[in-house]
């Protein structure tokens, strides 16, 4: 922990650096697997199945047996759990919901805009020491509700050839139509171009390890969308006397617990605070299961003092965080005035778990500075809009001019052509 | 011109392919600017601006004079104009706005979502035989609505170091906060990275030459977002017998004077129609100024007959138009049914020039098949959505013990301590 008092605005962009890494290296055998997926398909993914998760398959996709039979292998306290959290995420992502917007600009001009879901989406899901089935319910929730046709996802799958339960059950809970074993750089390349199995998806949603990063973002390259560029994740605390310092040392030992390479802040207008939270975290820290995990992102964390309210609202929106918990005597002050993050947690009992889990909002935040132009992933991730106009006789005659004369400023005459032998007629028939 | 006759749904795919390009050679010569422009600023964008375009300048900032002169230059007639488009256009996107939506997800947990303006943004705004102007309207203008503090427009200088009157009128108009003659791979990288007089900003706007598209996809690898992919300009028309053929060939004309990629379809249930067109289209050509480009356009387009209105439907979404217009006895049937379009035109007397121009409708707009995925520029385009919550003792009573519970599965016991903690207390409390 370092604790850095007052520092210069000279200073910040290096305070608040995140750290860099390199992904050339990694680049080129993403886009050799790429191009083994796209020219061999299924063959091609199993081989590298075999190869990164040391697991032979005969087939990729998951049966409704296997889904039945993991759903009786997960207990019942953690499916009421997994419910709950689902009804409270319905909720939130069913009240973003959006009429057409309609408008008259000009009598006889009506223009509307409509949302329309997108029609096949692939979600990735990542395997590793802890089943990540909180992703599938705030990835497959909005889809499902914003009426996306076709869900599949892939989760690559242990060296028994399974996917964790969890997984399984709550994919099926929210109408996954379809789930493949295959993780890493193979699962992004197979929904990139589709293989016989693996329908091509039109974008893709999901956290991952720097190969599936990098891979989403090649993905970019042979026009498919992604959700967002993705980085470690972050939490960043203002927090003053008002705050509690063991809650505060407990939320951010939990950011730091996701990985070495986690990004955790406390920025102060009370010195005392920052002593205590320090001492908080090396008291808490010693019963974690992944201490040693969260003992080095600590290590790497910053608490910092500054004078004043002020001061720490501009290092929060220089900064951008994903998540940011508020806990202070003047909590307005920041909610009215943040520009730039993900999602924001509000007093003493908001704890960051919260969001990550069961209130409602979504946990797909963008990172890495990202929040000073992206959204984290909400019902209108999974649509587009979509505009729409009609116009009447009496309308074209109202903004024909207007049109004529741009167009013909820009010097595209075949544009005010396209106005002048419809406005003929109607002068004709009028 | 290509007549095809019902085509088989096994020749579709092979039927609605855009050209592909090769990118490779030119992302070499993009990394270069990036990496001069990143290390060197104003001295390597004044050197490419040189080698570029053909001028040398000693101040990249276009002055308040230059504005002041310009806007006396335009001519009162295309000022009147400008502002009935910017009338529309404004009233189209200010109906965009929303509410934040708040949500009590369980009893003593408030969450909700707010939409706050991206601060920094960059427009691109080519140059060229002609002044796009439109274009400054269609982003500068929901920027403004949106909220934007700073609206950085960037376009390439004539040789005697001038960007035309009219973008220079409009760009004032719509209250663009600085403007700066640099165009092409130098002016995407000058905002990226920002120099000395060009600042970074957060997400870059607006079309271009593929020098352009690819330095806006290099971009986003320094962290700076785009608008969307860029590609070729598209017209889709369905229509069949209640259409006029040489309102349809008027359409497609001004489609295919934008460049000889620009990709022009018609489809159509009457065989008679399909003749008729072509005939006009040849009919029509003969008086374009700029007819050796709509005639290369015109060479590779495709007039599509089909037997029903329902397999007109199905290459429709297929294809995701980027402007498709529908003139047919059952329009409803089209614009219920369309999930891939950027912008849809109903209607005989509905030139997909209106909404280029001046209908109110935004013109930036999703090529290239990328509508099954991304929307076209909405007042959403600069904005981010946070979402916020706030949860009180008696909400995380209410939803603790399924965080935890989560937590717990996905062996996260950090995030389940953050909720433990403070629920003792309020046991204790109790």
């Amino acid at each position: 922990m370092k604790v850095i008092t007052n520092p210069k605005q000279s200073e910040w962009s290096e305070l608040l650096k995140r750290p860099t890494k390199s992904i050339e290296e990694i680049e080129n055998t993403v886009v050799e697997i790429f191009e083994d997926v796209k020219n061999n398909g299924n063959s091609a993914i199993i081989k590298y199945t075999q190869l990164f998760d040391e697991c032979h398959l005969k087939s990729i996709e998951v049966s409704q047996e296997e889904i039945n039979d993991a759903a009786k292998r997960v207990s019942n306290t953690l499916k009421s759990a997994i419910k709950i959290a689902k009804q409270n995420i319905s909720k939130f992502h069913e009240a973003q919901k959006t009429k057409a917007i309609k408008v008259m600009t000009t009598k006889g001009v009506k223009c509307w805009q409509e949302k329309r879901p997108i029609q096949k989406i692939g979600l990735y899901i990542p395997g590793g020491t802890a089943p990540l089935f909180s992703t599938v319910l705030m990835l497959a929730i909005p889809a499902q509700i914003a009426g996306v046709k076709d869900i599949i996802l892939c989760s690559p799958p242990n060296n028994k050839g399974k996917i964790p339960d969890e997984i399984l059950y709550t994919a099926q809970l929210c109408r996954v139509t379809k789930i493949l074993k295959v993780g890493g750089i193979q699962a992004i390349a197979g929904m990139t171009f589709g293989t016989s199995t693996i329908p091509k998806v039109y974008k893709i949603f999901g956290p991952g390890n720097q190969f599936v990063t990098v891979a989403k973002q090649l993905a970019t390259k042979f026009d498919v969308a992604i959700d967002m560029p993705a980085g470690p994740s972050e939490l960043m605390v203002v927090a003053d006397d008002t705050a509690k310092s063991n809650y505060i040392a407990s939320d951010l030992l939990s950011q730091a617990e996701h990985g070495p390479d986690s990004q955790v802040i406390l920025i102060s207008t009370s010195k005392s605070l920052i002593n205590k939270v320090k001492q908080d975290i090396m008291e808490q820290l010693r019963f974690l299961p992944r201490k040693e995990i969260a003992q080095k992102a600590i290590e790497n964390s910053k608490l910092i003092y500054v004078n004043s309210k002020e001061v720490a609202l501009e290092l929060v929106n220089e900064y951008a965080p994903e998540h940011i918990i508020i806990c202070t005597g003047s909590n307005e002050f920041f909610t009215d005035n943040i520009t730039n993050a993900g999602s924001v947690f509000i007093g003493n009992f908001t704890p960051e778990s919260a969001g990550d889990y069961a209130s409602g909002t979504n946990h797909t935040l963008p990172t890495n500075g990202h929040s000073k132009a992206y959204s984290g992933v909400n019902l209108d991730s999974f649509t587009k809009s979509i505009t729409f106009q009609h116009i009447t006789k009496e309308g074209l005659q109202n903004i024909g001019n207007t049109i004529e004369v741009m167009a013909n400023a820009e010097g595209l005459e075949a544009h005010k052509n396209a106005v002048t032998i419809r406005m003929k007629d109607i002068t004709k028939d009028n």
